[in-house]
């Protein structure tokens, strides 16, 4: 299983990928099986090449990630709070997430769930 | 269904129960087949017996709980992040913890997952 320090690195590539608007750093972290709940509820995305049609279309939001708090970790599990800015119709909006990473033997994500609703969404201040 | 505020409300109650103690107030909130898993990786409590004395427990230590951020709610679901403060040993201690609760169609928490490790614990400043 990957160590811990490997699984908040991961953690923080992702929003280094978003940072830099690169879906294919995004994907890079997942398995080639992975499932995307984003958010949870909703059809899981399934593999790389959904996930990479998922990220492209985030990220073109000018979407990026602020973590709030620590990343929380277990065996082989990252949890993380976050608020995501990004522009939604010409608005800036804020959107407050709690994402769950599962990894797998190899330290990659083999399964993502997003926690959030419309209960999340604000303007941004 | 539960609404949002009533998922909130029952995130609150669950801090609400830390605050004065009371284990019976946080084992109201669980259906009575609920499932706790806490922390995830770990043998879950099933059923009211086994969460009141799992709260019980966890309350004897003088446990407390801050929210982080605002609670991320969904359409059956709370994820919320969290630092516990406790004594531990004689220590004041701390634990960050993201929480999910998965309610049923009674809004009562049916599955409920805790999410932290090793990294997770420190010394209260």
């Amino acid at each position: 299983m990957p160590t811990p320090e490997q699984m908040i690195a991961a953690v923080h590539g992702y929003v280094a990928a978003f940072d830099a608007g690169d879906a294919e750093a995004a994907v890079a972290l997942f398995a080639e099986d992975a499932t995307v709940e984003d958010p949870v509820g909703t059809p899981a995305k399934i593999g790389h090449d959904e996930i990479r049609t998922f990220y492209t279309a985030s990220m073109q939001t000018g979407a990026k990630i602020h973590l709030q708090g620590p990343v929380r970790v277990g065996e082989d599990y990252a949890a993380f709070a976050f608020q995501v800015r990004l522009n939604w119709e010409g608005k800036s909006s804020t959107v407050d997430v709690i994402d769950i990473f599962r990894f797998n033997a190899d330290g990659k994500v083999a399964k993502m769930e997003a926690y959030f609703g419309p209960t999340n969404f604000g303007a941004a201040s």
